[in-house]
């Protein structure tokens, strides 16, 4: 079964530096509904935190009063099942500020996977990942927003992660979705 | 990997009867974003069609329009990936109208497979299910908005699948999140 593994895992979900429909790097929005559905998923796998990655101020604030309204205003009685998963939710500006905060938790630095629907040399497998999770060293598995991670991201990651794919070459799938699946195949437990 | 094994599912999103928070049954608003992600994850694994199912004619009409937008409308050329999905969207007053239409287009029966967060008795393991989509019959798996679907639902059911699980007690998954993670488990390739 899933264990501890998520203890060492945290989910990072970047809004710049991504690239839009042409390739170009940009700052995307933050939506209410990654927040949520990304925060229940973590929950729900034991994930040790949920950072939202954005350099915008106004996004920052908002995200902010969007978690305050869960976790301590008027949503935490009316749901509290979202307080919980809301409480996993950290907002930064950016990424080396996460990998910042994750080091001083820790005591040792996160090692970064990144995430990405096409196909790269050497990239990591599912089963290594969840090995990977076994050991002491903490993880951040980063997912883009927009139309994707930017090459820059990429090749400051550690690693890699393959890519989803389902019953052809369609895998055009939401952030939200790809976040469950890899979560269910890195620390769900035996079907 | 998964073959054709998505040609013998069907998914259905039911809006009603659906139970909310005090345990009533009710009929649920459709939403556009369980639209767009459970087409994308459908379309991902190959699944045969997608049913949406609400008895509002006012809820029909609007989940035709947002169809209609982009398999035909100008969101066709700005993002054909989304019209290859949503293509697989069928709305439906009742389970049963759904029921006689893949009865017809099949020359048989599909049986049917509700999904729930409460562990009940005797349900239907994900191996077990991946078996019965290797058979030639047809499956519709069900899966309820809101608060879940209601006990009649459940009843008329052939099989009720094992509920996810993730690292503790806590299961509140989004329906988009429990979609992605069961087609992963019952249609994904070997990890």
């Amino acid at each position: 079964m899933t264990g501890s593994s998520g203890k060492r895992l945290y989910v990072a979900l970047i809004h710049h530096p991504v690239i839009d429909k042409h390739g170009e790097t940009i700052a995307s929005a933050v939506t209410n509904l990654d927040l949520h559905d990304i925060a229940r998923v973590c929950r729900t796998y034991g994930v040790n935190g949920y950072y939202v990655i954005t350099p915008l101020k106004d996004q920052m604030v908002l995200v902010n009063r969007i978690i305050d309204h869960w976790i301590t205003g008027v949503g935490s009685t009316y749901n509290p099942n979202r307080q919980q998963a809301l409480e996993l939710v950290r907002v930064k500006a950016t990424t080396a500020e996460m990998i910042g905060e994750i080091t001083e938790a820790e005591g040792r630095r996160p090692r970064t996977v990144a995430t990405t629907a096409r196909r790269r040399e050497g990239s990591l497998s599912y089963r290594r990942l969840r090995e990977m999770l076994v050991d002491a060293a903490p993880v951040v598995l980063a997912f883009g927003t927009a139309w994707g991670l930017s090459d820059a991201f990429m090749a400051d990651a550690d690693f890699i992660l393959d890519p989803l794919t389902g019953a052809g070459t369609y895998n055009h799938l939401s952030v939200r979705s790809a976040v469950s699946i890899i979560l269910d195949r890195v620390l769900g437990g035996e079907i």
